[in-house]
């Protein structure tokens, strides 16, 4: 039988002595200021146990992670009309790209891309106040974690609107085709504040248990979404979760995962489990470099890959 | 207990009735007399079970469905090195696309798109004779299908080479690069051929078994390749084995695959089972558009799905 | 000797019975409304006569004739240090395209695009306040046209203000690269405003005339600016006036020349004079159908073209 | 009165100075040779005379220049019917590239890049043998310069032919999309030896007069092309004769021209001149360096630029 807690602290502490790290985001001043020292990892199971390692009980800037519960309340209130606005394919490009929206007439590839995750926002704030809706998704993410301590970081917040000149224009853009509804400033806050949640590796972790569980959150036994759309969150996890990484993610950890720019990556087992890594230093995709080796490291011994055995 | 034979009935009955269903690919014109009323599909287990329905013993054209064989065999000649002139991302634009090479050198995104499968090829050829090494891949499928009776169509091998300005315009754009090793008429000729090879549904669901057993090919007891690039190929036909639909299919059914533009479908149950499914007709994609409403049935009907039961 | 009065009256007639007359641009609410049966046409030569026909006396829309006025007036505030921040090569792509920044860093390929005008409103602002540029810009365009009764057109000003989305997607993608120096609101208040400058084609073929002698504005014999950088504008004019159809007019019509999406055309006969037309139907590629035929005509019957008599 | 010679006896004297003389082209191994340290130029008037310089009188290989004279010849072949096969505009993209083919179905956006020239070649070829159409060219191209001497040199083509995998794809390429009329070898061979024909810049500078002579040869008192074509293939040497370069070409020279990377540039001064001019090293755009700054003193100094005196 597995021991997982092992396992956990056998990582850690091989990573402890990795040299090339990776590179923290610089492009958001707040979080450059992180440290890539940082390595915390947490198995949440669907049958309620947790195992963690390192920094697991630090919180930290989730960024794009926020995108997978986004585009959860999105379906959740537009259902399947979502994919009108945006599409389900991988991108192919970088991961800020604005070439493509071009191309495809302001419908970006998908819900995980910035472009995509705007045009989800848009659809969340529905014609609310943002701080409303801002509200609205943090509740939404304490109550999967079953946890209300989680926080927007408003440094991060107000770093991200300062300087996300490249989001202006992308959301912009998609204005001009007619794909947001609302005041492209509006969208943008919403935008800005889910991707400066801070969340620690064991809230994360929990907080994805119930992409595991056929959309069943284990921890208060709550239905947050029907099992048919969770495969299909799982699915675009793993062909688009990780930028113009995603396929090599699938190669290499053969799971559903979705990183961010903080350094964090939630990865789900389905029917097993959630985990979640963090790590701040970033490979040139902009995905955690010891997250992504912790993963690796973790699936070779569990069998944890839905490629196979 | 699943009745996979009744439950194929049932699809093929359904499907029967089914008015659009699609164009038949017409830019091969041996490929464009094929009928579109055809539906054919098969399921072999790994424990040694078949199952099938409709003209699951009439052969068809493989097209790119020879790719998945081909990549296996060239990371047997060359193992990861077969990555310094491939990439494993999705590629993010239709399946002929010539633009993305510009772009990264002659690299190719994936081994599934038409350039990166030339490369492949040129791999496998690897100093040899165009003809001996045709030889070998026929000889190579047969054994994975435990079948001597397979055969490469020689109309529609013609039928390519006369038409295939496309794939002569990707091949010198790559040997511009180095990318390509052997003549371009050379390397073509593999390719063509590969591409060419006719199989029934049941022989081309026996031939992906390994892919299922963890490498073994259960009809010969052989190991095929190492396990863990199993998973990785599996990887890389769930991300990369739909041209520009990958991401669809991924959502649709949720099982690693590879389409042909013949109209046939392999996909990969892992750890249980390999299904060829087969009807002319396309989806604007370029995938089978029966084959796969009828992969979609049958994944709602066995929870085979690797994202969530 | 050339009959000019004649030429233009025949011309005109010609044009009256043309049924169709392109299509007003809609992108801007307040342009829509134009009527496209107008038609109107000025010829000032440096020797000081004037020439008109039609609607010759009525104000419209210049748009992005404005350019080469921003132009004038940028080189002369920074001279060739301007071509840091603005290519001189033709676009290649539609005229609102944001592609090719992508591939150049924030650096438009021409002054003339929306991007690379906006830089150079950017670098006409200097740190002043936008009301305080826009007034300087009137300024010099009625110093030019020597007449004081040039206005801004502020309905349009504010109509483009209020639906200028792809521009603010271009203006904060630059910022994103560092090619804007002030927040994007205060440049675009420039852009949208030099735009909607309105004048007549007696006014704009006046204003025009300095490009046509030297440098020197003979309306008051007022030198604008030196010899060499007269033919440089007119060069760009040549290459890149007329968007995506610039090769297009520059084989028809064989003059330096800038459309607008007003349905106006200004054209320069180096050494000679300055020609201004205008008819708001415009062709695909956004240049006025009307405008552009009236020059073939003209130059057809003067052989005013810079590449052979 | 301007002295001509004494004039290129200056410029031939300031740049035997230059350290930094550009890069001879590397990609076709028989150009590879050439010495960087050449220098010739000639301007032959419309009146007869003819002034040279330096190694005026060395045959080089014209390259792309010859794309001139087979857009001559073609459009005496098929008229405007030649422009449904061919564009009109600059191409914004580097002068090899195959990306813009993709987006307008196998039409180059203008006979002066490697795909248009291939498409002219194959107009010219018009269903007779490649040996024919080669002595075709040659012929008409001694007509030009009025010289028979001139020649094919067949090691350059030799070399040409071997490495021309990038020319090859375009040709397939184009072939997909029904835009070449004979086989893919025969077109390129055309191309191959049209690109190999040797010229000095005297020859060179002759064979331009009737670009600059209203389509009468002054040699030979012959019409080689109406007057109007001749205003329309100058104009296009002015929008798209330098490849990405032209822009820049237009803006510091302003004269129409045409380079090729053996690192021969001609230019047309209308109704005045041609000029020939060779120096085998390139500028990053692939145009002769210093033959670009010899046309800039020798237009500083006469005046002859397009866009005003």
């Amino acid at each position: 039988m597995l021991d997982l807690q092992s396992l956990l602290n056998d990582i850690s502490q091989t990573l402890s002595n990795e040299v090339d790290r990776g590179k923290v985001a610089n492009y958001i001043p707040e979080l450059a200021k992180q440290d890539n020292r940082h390595f915390g990892m947490a198995i949440a199971t669907i049958d309620g146990q947790l195992f963690s390692t390192g920094d697991a009980f630090e919180a930290f800037s989730i960024q794009s992670i926020s995108k997978v519960f986004t585009l959860t309340m999105a379906l959740g209130k537009i259902g399947d009309k979502l994919w009108e606005r945006v599409g389900r394919e991988p991108s192919g490009t970088a991961f800020n790209s604005i070439v493509q929206l071009e191309h495809e007439k302001g419908v970006p590839r998908n819900p995980f891309i910035n472009a995509g995750a705007i045009v989800v926002s848009d659809i969340v704030l529905a014609g609310h106040q943002p701080k409303e809706t801002i509200a609205e998704i943090l509740c939404f993410v304490r109550c999967l974690a079953n946890d209300d301590s989680i926080l927007i970081d408003q440094d991060v917040a107000q770093s991200e609107t300062d300087t996300g000149f490249r989001n202006a224009a992308l959301a912009n853009y998609m204005r001009a085709f007619g794909n947001l509804h609302h005041p492209v400033d509006e969208t943008l806050g919403v935008y800005f504040h889910q991707c400066s949640i801070a969340m620690t590796c064991v809230q994360l972790a929990r907080s994805g248990l119930y992409l595991a569980n056929g959309g069943v959150n284990p921890l208060i036994a709550s239905t947050v979404v029907p099992r048919h759309r969770v495969r299909r969150i799982n699915a675009i996890m793993m062909t688009c979760g990780h930028y113009d990484g995603s396929g090599e993610f699938a190669f290499s950890v053969g799971l559903p995962g979705k990183s961010g720019v903080g350094g964090g990556i939630l990865v789900i087992v389905p029917d097993k489990a959630a985990i979640a890594v963090w790590s701040p230093g970033l490979d040139p995709n902009g995905n955690s470099k010891l997250g992504t080796m912790a993963l690796e490291m973790l699936v070779a011994k569990t069998g944890w890959n839905v490629f196979g055995a």
